[in-house]
């Protein structure tokens, strides 16, 4: 049996034909979409993540709003960017690059964000939405792109086991919070599981967001097994990668390839999150 | 070996003790912890829950005002009392009654209520407190119920397995995220689940909050597990039961009994919660 790649380009194909067609419809409405991104300091991660998100932008018809502070900046200089951004209806969706430097205080800058705008999940609105299963606010970006790549190749999620490999905000909760909305049986690991491989060895499908180059092997999968890799680290030679060993590659049913997999697709969602809010913002 | 027998009123005696000291010192500094609780229409479930609270509050000090509304309501009267009891500064804790009616706006109500005095985390900012592990508002009485059971009786929850049947927003969900939180591997079984025993039976701590009498049998238990019966029901003759069938009481390490369990424990949380509250809203 070989491994089927779940490739994230076929999804966003997908998605761009969708989207393309939204943002030319809102245009004629005169909206033109457009996302606010607020980066604070020189995080070489942070600066390939604006300009990729950037570059989708533009192909779509996207508008993006760069603002970058130096790494010193004070709060009030970024609490006074978001109020202008939530008052400015021009502005649909504000992508604010986290981790923040230690002197930002998060949770205020999070809450200050319009919800409304919120398109990546971060304000305790959206995450109540995510958590309640409601529709209130938008969810995190990454999460939602494991979902839209399982529904993308027809993985059928109602009814089956999923496993999570990490419990941050950014993936792990909302994953699991998402995939039990769509009625699957989900068990979540990190760092504190004592035998996490035994945990989602049962798994239909495993989400891994460890946070840790080759933290999963092959004893953490079986056959028949979906696997969404979401880790993005370095190997030994200096080549992106994930959180699943190469070794394992060829174990499961079906994988997400790392790099062209989970990020593309998360981009993607970024995209469609902030033509969903042009258009809630402009009904 | 015997099945332990988790007594909610050896929780809520340790519990009280706390309390009524704490109470006396709020009450030394002119502060009297107050509940408000807000009913609409005549449920018996309703008015057995209001009676058994205002009884507890008045054994350990704490003062209630209840305030029932006709079934039928209007939406504006349950909202101006709530803005009432925002403002009171005398009310350091509204616990609304719910389902509530169905012409009332759920969401509009729970949010209207201030965070710092949703002693029974229901608004979004509690939610996102409980999801996200941090301490933004209470959490859920009954599903802080359950922790505080396991940690009285000195359950380890650390490094452990919890299954938990149930998703609901009362119970299930913010029980998997507190117990999570303090770094259980946890799984989360509902109506969905295609083998719901084959999960909870490997579980080390099994929390019951199915909504339905007998749904748990020894099918889901192992003899090393430690069970929480959350269900509150009728048996064939009338009797208050739990969702674990009674021909599986003997079969875990350790459960706790309907009636007598986490019901009451409940109840203790709500007083903790209100003291809290009063503590915080007057330091």
């Amino acid at each position: 049996m070989t491994t089927k790649i779940l490739k994230g380009s076929a999804v966003t194909e997908a998605m761009n034909d969708v989207l393309a067609n939204k943002v030319s419809r809102l245009k004629q409405r005169g909206v033109e979409p457009c996302l606010m991104i607020l980066r604070m300091g020189g995080s070489a991660d942070d600066a390939a993540y604006e300009k990729g998100a950037v570059k989708r932008a533009e192909k779509l018809g996207i508008k993006t709003v760069c603002t970058q502070l130096p790494q010193d900046a004070p709060q009030e200089q970024v609490e006074k960017i978001l109020r202008t951004a939530n008052a400015d209806s021009s502005i649909h969706g504000v992508l604010i690059m986290r981790p923040l430097p230690l002197h930002i205080d998060d949770d205020a800058v999070r809450n200050m964000l319009d919800p409304r705008k919120d398109v990546d999940g971060i304000t305790d609105i959206s995450m109540a939405g995510v958590y309640s299963g409601t529709n209130r606010g938008f969810s995190p970006c990454t999460a939602e792109a494991c979902i839209e790549i399982l529904d993308h190749f027809g993985i059928k999620i109602e009814g089956k086991k999923a496993c999570i490999i990490g419990r941050s905000m950014v993936v792990g909760r909302p994953a699991a919070m998402m995939l039990m909305r769509r009625n699957a049986t989900v068990a979540v690991c990190h760092t504190r599981t004592g035998d996490p491989a035994a945990v989602a060895a049962q798994a239909d499908i495993l989400v891994v967001a460890a946070g840790k180059t080759g933290a999963v092997d092959s004893s953490f999968m079986n056959s028949g097994q979906t696997v969404i890799d979401v880790g993005i680290g370095l190997d030994a030679d200096g080549n992106l990668c994930g959180d699943v060993a190469s070794s394992a590659a060829d174990c499961p049913a079906a994988i997400t390839p790392v790099p062209g997999g989970v990020g593309t697709v998360t981009t993607g969602m970024l995209m469609k999150h902030v033509v969903e809010a042009a258009s809630l913002q402009n009904r």
